[in-house]
């Protein structure tokens, strides 16, 4: 294509490389961003640059932070005995929406899959196991129901059980408000699985 | 929402201020950004500056450009005599990706709308009057075939026919294999309209 200029087609080039945008909105995002102020345009690719540069993983959890210890980890009103194990720092705030979850969290970034060739190294797990050593009396684990991390999830609690810590898994189930007629067989049966006495 | 550090937060604002991501879509953007190699960083917010820096209008019809002229503009082997009349830069790649049409465009940046408040001067009618000095045979109105555009390609013909330059418009119409049934009446009467023997 050199309908366009050289450099809007770079731009249209490294926009298009982000997930979820296609050549389409990336012309569109493209034009935007050329028809946007300057100091919009600067303030914009700065807050890029320094994002990169000053977010990192939390010491303690891994979660993505810009201070060292993350500000859950910080915290002295979070129980530190508890910690939720989530693949991912977005998986983490979804549960920090509920505002109900008092304990810590270990953020492993990615989940076992040999499909993929990711091993156990290649996550979080040894910085988990590390913390372990401390005073922890319960490892939740809310790994995705996926095929990778059911494999996570049960690789680490065949890891953990032997030390007596406990660990538990966040339920499998009906979604609330979903409609059963809508929901798929694996779902369904692990529902039934799962069921409690009412 | 402080469940993300102060950096990431800005990076989410700052990509949802941009047309068609939302919330979710921002979210997705900053953690992929500040999971990506250093140096891609680096490249996406250069290519940002650039294009802002170094893209501005083609002296002569005023697309998007790095050039003073565009390329369009300076090829010998267009017809300069010929010029269509576009709202925007988008607009004109459209009908070049046709590959079929010889003469030279003239971009607005924009169509006349009372509603908006947007007027002949604020859209780059005053560069395209100045071209008509020269030696211009037709001027085919290609604006979009909305409220707006319908205005702007009224009020350019009625200031050029004046001149005895020959001022045409695209024809509106149904779609090639577009299905009568699934097309607004609007269209179908235009269609009407603008029948042509055959």
């Amino acid at each position: 294509m050199d309908y366009y200029s050289n450099q809007i087609t770079q731009l249209m080039e490294e926009l298009g490389k982000l997930p979820g945008i296609g050549p389409k909105s990336a012309g569109r995002l493209a034009f935007h961003i050329i028809n946007m102020p300057q100091d919009q345009v600067k303030k914009l690719s700065d807050t890029i640059i320094n994002a990169k540069e000053n977010v990192h993983y939390c010491k303690e959890c891994c979660t993505l932070t810009d201070q060292e210890i993350c500000p859950i980890c910080a915290s002295t009103k979070r129980d530190h005995s508890t910690i939720m194990v989530v693949e991912n720092t977005r998986d983490l705030i979804a549960y920090e929406k509920t505002g109900k979850y008092e304990g810590v969290y270990h953020v492993l970034h990615g989940a076992i899959s040999p499909m993929l060739g990711i091993g156990p190294d290649d996550i979080r797990l040894k910085e988990l196991i590390a913390r372990l050593q401390g005073d922890v009396k319960e490892l939740i684990i809310a790994t995705n129901s996926s095929l990778e991390g059911e494999t996570t999830a049960m690789y680490i609690s065949k890891l953990v059980k032997p030390t007596g810590i406990k660990v538990s898994k966040i339920a499998s189930g009906v979604p609330v408000g979903g409609d059963l007629e809508y929901i798929d067989e694996v779902t369904l049966l692990r529902a039934l699985e799962g069921r409690t006495e009412i």
